[in-house]
């Protein structure tokens, strides 16, 4: 707790003097984030720091393993910041973000780690594909990559339950919203993001990829988004 | 999203290179974050930011309005977040911070704000509380006071069903995790904890605050519970 | 009553004993249905007429509006006959079949209807979607062709609802399960199916269709995800 | 799915063309069901058929074990489909129809089945009285005599569910509604239903009958019931 | 406040004291109860006063209105309650009480009394079938003759939620539970019980009633229906 | 069963025409009762005798093992009856009860009790912070302490989950409502109440308690409460 007060003092009297008309203006009007960004508690992962952006771009949820209950008509802080960003904020980009030595991931294969863990537990029902697709295609890959499939493959998942949110259905359905689906490779800096077109992802490099990967509609439908 | 995407751009080329040993260590151990750090998914709040700390020191919990359900036996993002953070990473320290200018709090300050939106309504029942204790006792203040008053408020409520939580309610009352109540002051960089001692919430300034509000009791008031 | 009572009757001394052995047949062994079948409960609507099948063909899952509640971890008569249906009797393809004239869709579009009906209520949640793509995407259309519109878009937004599920999505990942979105016109008994290439619901005629909408990629695209 | 599509393709050019005057009327106006036939997903059981009716006489709910949740204010297709067919269609009959060689109490009696079916597991939870009703009266039965007295039962089981619902209730309570309880054994052809004075299931013959089986029913009722 | 602690003194100082014997006798062995005893929260409602009975007579739930909620698979205290007092205490006679100038049937009937108060509102769901019983039946009766007749009803329909649960259907089933409906007329001292064969309540008077109640209807009432 | 009816003959021929005017009052006007009293279904306990108090002074709810499930937005008897109490009746006082050789409390820290109790398992969940303060503090204690301090645990734990309840949280940051821990051995008629000062159970005798544990907040802001 030390480092994190001894920070609050530098920020308080170093950082934010240097940038006050920045803070003042973003206090003074509503905030207009340019995507809504889905990622994992772990306290490695700092959206801000790999997308090089600052307070005002990003919109976040963080949870225990970048989950998205499906829409259920159940109370849920994922369904409601997603609703809220969507109908209050007008986001039009939405990315689910994995990363690398995830711990979720690694209770969701082992599931001895949760067993004392019923909130855990039962959390991990919304990864339950995860793990079941997991099981079925990968039973050859060594415990390292196993768990590089499973983090790649809870994108998907994840970005599929996120689609039967109805803002973010009826959004994608009008061309109006796109998802992406990313992976942050701690170790190696590198990000990259699914592509539809080659079914794999695919390192987030020179070219800026901006294709969405739409679920069940066809290309014809979705052409005109968002442009 | 082109920003997002050159920021990625960027941190590859220029931001990760440098610090390139860093990030291999972050992913070779498992992580050992200082704190859950339970807060608004608002996009000019960066918890890295204003605590001065990096990747590896926060771990993180964000929807809007930095709700906490209360341990209900219910699957739950915040439930399971928060057990992992406890019985697996053995946190030690969770702060909930609240800010200014937050929508969420405008939103349940005024109900039309979500009339078409069910899943922000539902999620609302958990800043009920927060709900009636301004409405019953701040009657009297002017509408840019009393959103202040209610991020206040409602940080206490949630830090409140945080300590229904089982793994959270078993250290505190054992003495072994403290829960802290913050506020951002976005225009000003001001951060305020909330002081048991004087009722109000308090600038983290040159001294550094640790004081837990422990909920109900303290350590020695319970050591001597059963005797 | 009568009329059913009598039918009873007239099936066990005319119709029974005419396939006597096919019946005892059919109880002897397990049944092994060749799809899952999930349609409306509307009385006007027989899924072994319209397929002209037999008696063990079609495993069935009827209810007001086929709505196809997401996978959550809650009980459900569809989630668990859905997960029966795969891992107990190994099927294979699933059909959603829409119809004209439902008035669970009309009740959807005109909530007034609903206004007292606090069950159908709650389960018109599983097709908000449907409502909101309807009111984003067809203002324009006359009452007739709107209903027609909200049958059509439901059956896809049930079919990514049923790819929420585990034990569909491991299947439909591995290619080992198609799911099919069918529309039945009962006035003029033309039956049409969603054809993912063309975007649009396509009769059923002279050529067998038999492609899958497969939510999100496909099997080429997957097998390559993690190499 | 070939010998679907064929079905399909000969419905459209043989069948419908026949009764092409019928379809178009069904289509033209409302259904009036003449009764709400609940019954289990299993393919070998064909409501139509067994009751020699037509399109437009019966409504279906359809799933795994012909299960009712009780009204518990929480969103069910069963709930919403029962309510729907009584307060807007207007059905005056309901039948819950069990069958022989059913696969779902054959799971409900043997739980390693559904070891792995978490969505079944759960789904049982609305036949745990049938399971021990049938745990406390037959232990003595084998296996064969089991699995009838537990589909026998569990219809009166899922006729009690059912009179928990308002709508049912109400109607129930003013003699507007009556509840039967049939069970269909497939290789014999015989269905019969539960009646009150004998307090057992009875051959639905020569004579229809029409009495409403009230749920529960006394000590006297039930100690013949499956002899 | 004053009069509750002054009457523990009284308690602790005159009362204890004439039947420490008993009292230890109590603490000694466990409990024995004759009979789960399901009641209002209503103040005036003293089951051990109108019973003549002592401490370890009575195991009790109360709530406002004594509702049962139907067994669903959901964390409930009644559920539990009841499973407890059935499994583990040996209960063989469950009494569901009702009694005049209820509240909670005042406010069942008046919707705009809960207007403001979700958790009633929710709570009565439990009830909407007792509300819709009333609503069809009783239109013509004056307010205090309406609330009586609610009360009363409201009692069956509890029974017959209570039949839904899994420990109390499979006792009642094997004939070794008993279940009563009762209602307490504050003013007049007099209890009813609800006996079968004459359809309505019957005032508990010289002759002990001990017959088991079957929940909604008698076979007056069923016979005659919908001809 | 005849030990009641006796009882409730002896009622009403001995005990009511005694206070017939009494009964006739309580019944004309509304109640007014002095304190809500959540306490145990055991069936020692009577409140009304340890309190010395008569019908019309204590609202009550009563379950198995004086749980209150925190406020979750989520139907519950607990969660309405409190805020019927508060909201209705104008409750100030609210007292939760624990007791000696508590069932519950031993089924709690003695899982295999529950192993077949399915409801009371999920029932537990709301006393889990309980079973793991007492794990985490008690080791040491004998079977006997041990379940003393569970109970007293438990009544602390209630306590807190009491006052996430919006009717509750409001009034109590208004000092409008106080709560209060008690403890009753049944063997020794001793009535204790937690006292915040000490931290532990203190006996209620000689002088009478009123001070209320209010949680979280400050001494300053509770000090002008209800007096
Ligand atoms: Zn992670
Ligand atoms: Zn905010
Ligand atoms: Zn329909
Ligand atoms: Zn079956
Ligand atoms: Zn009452
Ligand atoms: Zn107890």
């Amino acid at each position: 707790m030390e480092k994190i007060l001894a920070g609050v003092h530098k920020f308080r009297r170093s950082v934010y003097p240097r940038d006050r008309q920045f803070f003042q203006q973003l206090s003074e009007k509503d905030q207009k984030p340019k995507a809504l960004f889905i990622t994992c508690s772990d306290s490695r992962v700092d959206p801000n720091l790999i997308t090089q952006t600052e307070p005002g771009d990003l919109f976040l949820v963080r949870n225990a393993g970048n989950l998205v209950p499906p829409y259920a008509g159940i109370a849920s802080g994922e369904a409601a910041t997603i609703e809220y960003s969507i109908e209050v904020l007008g986001i039009k980009n939405i990315i689910v973000c994995g990363h690398s030595q995830c711990g979720a991931m690694r209770g969701l294969l082992n599931p001895q780690i949760a067993e004392n863990l019923p909130a855990v537990k039962m959390w991990f029902n919304h990864a339950e594909t995860t793990r079941r697709i997991v099981k079925n295609k990968y039973q050859n890959l060594a415990p390292q990559e196993l768990i590089v499939a499973a983090t790649e493959e809870n994108v998907l998942v994840q970005l599929n339950n996120l689609s039967t949110h109805p803002a973010v259905a009826a959004r994608l359905s009008a061309g109006e919203v796109r998802i992406f689906g990313w992976y942050y490779d701690i170790g190696s800096g590198c990000i990259s993001q699914f592509d539809q077109q080659q079914g794999r992802f695919v390192e987030l490099g020179a070219q800026a990829y901006a294709t969405a990967p739409l679920p069940i509609r066809t290309n014809d439908e979705t052409t005109s988004a968002v442009s």
